[in-house]
C-alpha cells in the first residue's frame, strides 16, 4: 500500500508552548498562532481557532499544560498547586460540551496530575510528555482510521463529507479525511464532493484548502445539493466524523449530516462514520443523552460581518445533531470498521 | 374567513413602464425600480432583480409590451412590426429556462400578436390590457391556492418552507406563502421556519424579510437543519412553491427542495407543492425532462463579494432539482388540492 504525505500539522507542541493553525483565517490565511497561556488556549476553544473533535482534544491536553506553567510560577504548595490544576482542568472542558475528545484528552492529564509522584516541576514534564504522546498516537490512530476506511472505498469513488473531519481537524491526517488520503494513495481517480456545512461553512472554508493543499480533487456543493448529485449517480459513498458517538452507535456530528444521511439511506448510498475509539462515549447508551451544543445566532444571520436577513427573524443554531445508529453503514476505527448491531461490536471492541 | 392584507406589490404595471422591487438589494434595502426597455426587462430576470416562477412570468409579459414600444418607433411596417416582436417575445423566454410561467405568460402576449385585427398602436393597448390582466389574475390565483392550501394547515402548526415562493416571487400574496397568509389570517398561533436556501440564500434574504413586514413570526435555519427540527416535533408541514411541475407530478423547485422532501418523507411529515396550474407543464410526462439550469460558480463560492473557499476548488451549481411525485402530499393549486395519482388529477383538472 502506498501511503500519503500529507502538508498539514494543525497543532503541535513546542518547549513551553503550543503552536497552532489559526482556523478562523481560513480560506484566506493559513497562519499560525502560539497558544502560551491556559485561558488563551480556552479561548481558541471556545472560538474555534481550533476545531475538530480530535484536535481540541490534543488542544486540551496542551491546555492543562499551560495552567500548571501558570500556576508553577505562582509558588503554590504541591497540595495547592494540584487541587488548583485540577479545577483549572475541569474548567477547560466547558469550552466545547459537545465533544468528547476534549474530556477524554483532559481526564487523561488528570490522570497524571492524580497519580504523580513527582514534585511540581516534574508533574509539568509527565504533563508535556504525555501531550506529545497523545499528539502522535492522534496521528498514528488516523493513518489506522484511514486505510481500514480505505477497503471500502470502491474504485474511482466520489466521496461526499460533510464539514471538515480532516487533517485540519486532527494534529494532522484526519479521520474522514484520512479515509480518502489512504484511499487517494493507491487510487488517485478518487474524488471528494465537500458539502458547504453552513453555518459555519467548514466544508468550504477548510476541507477545500486542505484537500486543495494536498493536491486531492475537490467539489464544493451547498448543503442542500446533496440528494440532487445521489439521484445523479454522482456520489458514491459517504465518510463523515463525529464528534461524540453513544454505545448503540448513534453519532453526534455537525449539525446537517443527519440530513445527508437520511438522503444517503433513501438512495441506498453507503453511510460511514470515521472517529478514533476516544470519541465513543460508552457512558451514554444512545444518542439522545448527547448534550447538543446551541451557538450564536450571528452565525445563521451573518456572513462575513454582514447581515444575510431581516431584522426580527427568530434564529435556533443548534451546532450539531445526532444521526440515528440505523443510517450509519459502518464506524470506521483505528480497530477496525465496527457494523451493526452496533450495541455488539462497540462493547466487544472496548473488551479487548 | 378572515383576509390577509399583505404590504407587498412585487411587480406592476404603470402607464408604459414596469415597476418593480429590486430583489438584488434584499435585506438592505427595499426598494423600487422602473423597467422601460425590453432589454432591460430581459437582464432583469436574468440577474433576477424580478425572480420566483409567477412573477417573471408576468415581467416577461410586461417584457414584450416593453419591446412592442420600442418596435413601434421604429417606423416598421405592422408586418415587419409582428415578426420582429414574435422574435423579441421568443428571445424573452431564454431569459431564465428552467421556470414553465416564464414561457406561459409571454405565450399569452405571442398569441395577442398573432390574432389582432389592430394596429401597431392597437396591438400595443392590446398587449397593456393583458400584461394587466395578468397580473391581477395571479393574486387572485394566489388567494384561492392561499386558502386551498389554508384548509390542510393544522391549528398552531409550524410550516417549515425553503427559498421565497412568496409575495416576492408573485405580483402579490405568494403561493407556498400565499397558504401562510391564508392559514395565519385565521389562526395567529401558526408560525414560519424559513431555510435559508443556499446558494443565493431567498430564504434568508427575501421569505424572512417579505414575513416580517407582514408580521408573520418566521425563524431563519440553515439548510442542513431542516432534519433536525423534523425528528424533534418541531415541524408540522412543508410548503414550497415549484417552477415547473410534469404531467406526473414530479415538481423542479429551487435547489434543496428534493432534499427537504426526502426529510419530510422520513419523519413523515406533509409535504406540499403550492403553485398556479401555470406551472403545470402537461407536455412533458416526468421531471427526467425538466432542463435543470446550471448557474454561475461564483453564487457557490463567493458570499457578498468574499471568496468562502480555497482556490482550485471544483464547483457544480445546479439552480434547481426535482422532487419526484411520490414524494409530495398534494399540489395545492387554484383550483383545489390535487392528490395522488397525480397522473390522474392533473389530467382531470385540465379536462375541464
Amino acid at each position: 500500500m502506498a501511503e500519503f504525505k500529507s502538508k498539514i500539522k494543525t497543532i503541535e507542541w513546542v518547549d513551553n508552548y503550543s503552536k497552532m493553525v489559526d482556523q478562523t483565517k481560513f480560506p484566506e490565511h493559513y497562519e499560525y498562532v502560539n497558544i502560551t497561556k491556559g485561558q488563551e488556549m480556552f479561548d481558541a476553544i471556545k472560538t474555534m481557532i481550533v476545531r475538530g473533535a480530535p484536535a481540541i482534544g490534543i488542544a486540551g491536553a496542551h491546555g492543562v499544560v499551560l495552567y500548571a506553567q501558570e500556576l508553577a510560577a505562582q509558588n503554590l504548595s504541591r497540595e495547592d498547586f494540584i487541587k488548583n490544576l485540577l479545577e483549572k482542568a475541569d474548567y477547560m472542558v466547558t469550552a466545547r460540551p459537545t465533544a468528547v475528545n476534549l474530556y477524554w484528552a483532559v481526564e487523561k492529564q488528570k490522570e497524571i496530575i492524580k497519580n504523580s509522584k513527582s514534585d511540581i516541576d516534574g508533574i509539568i514534564s509527565e504533563l508535556k510528555v504525555n501531550g506529545k504522546k497523545l499528539e502522535l498516537e492522534d496521528i498514528e490512530i488516523n493513518k489506522k482510521i484511514g486505510d481500514y476506511g480505505a477497503m471500502v472505498v470502491p474504485k474511482g469513488a466520489t466521496i461526499l463529507t460533510h464539514c471538515n473531519a480532516g487533517a485540519l481537524a486532527t494534529v494532522g491526517y484526519g479521520t474522514a479525511l484520512g479515509v480518502v488520503r489512504s484511499a487517494y494513495a493507491n487510487d488517485p481517480t478518487i474524488q471528494v464532493f465537500a458539502d458547504e456545512t453552513r453555518p459555519r461553512q467548514q466544508g468550504a472554508r477548510i476541507t477545500t484548502l486542505e484537500l486543495v493543499m494536498d493536491g486531492i480533487p475537490v467539489t464544493l456543493i451547498t448543503d442542500g445539493m446533496c440528494s440532487y448529485f445521489m439521484k445523479k449517480g454522482m456520489i458514491d459513498m459517504v465518510v463523515v466524523g463525529a464528534d461524540r458517538i453513544a454505545a448503540n452507535g448513534d453519532a453526534a456530528n455537525k449539525i446537517g449530516t443527519y440530513t445527508v444521511a437520511i438522503a444517503a439511506k433513501y438512495h441506498n448510498i453507503p453511510f460511514y462514520v470515521a472517529a478514533p475509539l476516544s470519541t465513543i462515549d460508552t457512558n451514554i447508551k444512545s444518542g439522545d443523552e448527547i448534550v447538543i451544543e446551541e451557538r450564536s445566532h450571528e452565525e445563521v444571520t451573518m456572513i462575513n460581518g454582514k447581515t444575510i436577513c431581516a431584522q426580527g427573524v427568530n434564529v435556533i443554531n443548534p451546532g450539531f445533531d445526532v444521526t440515528p445508529h440505523e443510517l450509519i453503514t459502518g464506524i470506521i476505527t483505528e480497530k477496525g470498521i465496527l457494523k451493526p448491531d452496533y450495541k455488539m461490536s462497540i462493547a466487544e471492541v472496548f473488551k479487548n
